[in-house]
């Protein structure tokens, strides 16, 4: 199973929309996705889930079971303060651990306002993954400039998705999800 | 004033003592402080004081204020997954926006079980607060295999001991708030 | 073909040591490889074979041939100054630019005197390998504390023995240099 | 004294340039300063003034000198494969050890042809800095783009020399050789 998770718990965000055209772009090549909106957390999952809480949150491990039961994930991730969001990590801190995410295959993009498209969030996200024992494929693209570049949930940058295409091969190199729509 | 940050929602943690120690031994030096344990945030404040609600939480806005009124911030900071933990990121993204942090001077602290003491996790932080244009003192103490090194509320590593007092005779040279005990 | 590169011109060093030895790992599992030792390249190469001079220096030449000839690489990286050493990265400068290690595979092994075993090393070389499409192995080896665990030749920590065993692991997946001793 | 290290051993490179173009900046507020340009540097210093030479290389001790004298240091720092120039690291890897840099006040400036004018060289570096205790400006400069930005030895973005200016604004708050021209 391949998950795409919207990186943020802002409401009705562009990292949403972004989410949903790259699993149209997955799907353009067979390639079956689910997305995961970090918007539809438990609003106090940050207490209520983790440390003590742990693996006791119904919902919650709702969410914890998606992401066993996916061998990829792609991570969208906008940029705030220079960074990912919090809840994003908050989100890993809150899977199982040590093992939670150790094995699987990881595709990292950026969003951002700004000139950057998360180059420092895909790198300490890296940093992250790294230790956990995550796979992460070296195309990471950055869409810098946003709101010039996705228009109308298309991206309109053409080294933006051309850069996705190289991902979106990478990815399909290991993904076991392609079905035959014939 | 100088706030001292338990970077960590965990309950009765490590972190949270030493926030305490470190206040002891600002005390020692005649420097007040003040501790924030972020156990203590609305435990729904990632969905409540966040994006449109910003600014609108008047608990939070409590935090806020503390944060505003502080010259002097020292950053208490656990690694989790290899990094600092989400709640921490999410307090930083709930803050005034550009503003919130802007000119003011950061302390960093990094604990950890294992061998890195934060090393990441102090180095993420930086990435983000030099984008937000917040002064980080040189000095960094990572404090690794805390549980050996940290005994009935005392740090006993010399090493330790002696880089937390360089870093605090940094933090003294532009305090305002040491007070006359006589 | 799978080449190490002792990553410090420094001349009888632990990292060339550490590259035999992880040599002699790879041969136990039947796994070819060449070590590549920076302490052999031209004296001046930071200025004979970079920029106007890129790819018309002869010796340097042959160190670029064992690269692009290599599909695996394992750098062995001691830490300095926090990070890796400057001559490791104007190595990669003199490469060819800016495809000289697109789509190869590359193992990171990091090794100090100090407690970090080059976390930052490997860090920042994974920020400089991604963005030149390389794919770098999650499992990571930082050989921390190197003098207490490097005896004659061999690792004795157990821990760092198996982290090594897990990164030969990953880098048999894909080798084609698998030979037939018998 | 106030040393600005034009960060690359490129002949004739943009980056020498820009240094020249703070410098006048820096003497435009009665600011004196040196240019310490790396193409100077002896063609084999990497071998030559490290290790079993360390302080030995009488012309490579007069840039150790240049660098002891100085208590402030502007990095201009060009990306190469996504990071600082190797010549650069070298450089530092050359100095006294460990306490070359210790107590100095640094800015550093990015720049680069592509559009994240040198992210994470500025943050690798400061991640070496601040492990070498050397105070690091929090306001860094990233001169994305440069080829569009910087015309006939002028910065012609007006946000890049808004924020070259609060970059000076903080080195001059520290600085003892601002001369008295009348």
């Amino acid at each position: 199973m391949l998950t795409i998770i919207a990186g943020t718990n802002r409401k009705n965000s562009t990292t949403l929309k972004i989410a949903k055209f790259y699993q149209q772009r997955l799907a353009a090549k067979n390639v079956s996705s689910t997305i995961m909106d970090l918007a539809q957390l438990p609003t106090d999952f940050v207490f209520s889930a983790l440390y003590e809480n742990s693996g006791k949150h119904e919902v919650f491990n709702q969410f914890r079971k998606q992401i066993t039961d996916s061998q990829q994930l792609v991570f969208i991730v906008p940029e705030y303060n220079g960074s990912y969001p919090g809840v994003l990590k908050s989100f890993i801190d809150g899977l199982q651990y040590p093992d939670g995410l150790k094995g699987k295959e990881v595709a990292l993009v950026g969003l951002s306002a700004g000139v950057l498209g998360g180059a420092w969030a895909l790198s300490h996200l890296t940093d992250i993954l790294h230790f956990l024992n995550v796979d992460v494929i070296s195309v990471k693209v950055r869409l810098a400039s946003i709101k010039s570049h996705f228009v109308d949930g298309e991206i309109t940058n053409p080294l933006y998705n051309e850069l996705l295409e190289m991902q979106i091969e990478k990815l399909m190199l290991n993904n076991t999800t392609i079905y035959n729509i014939s």
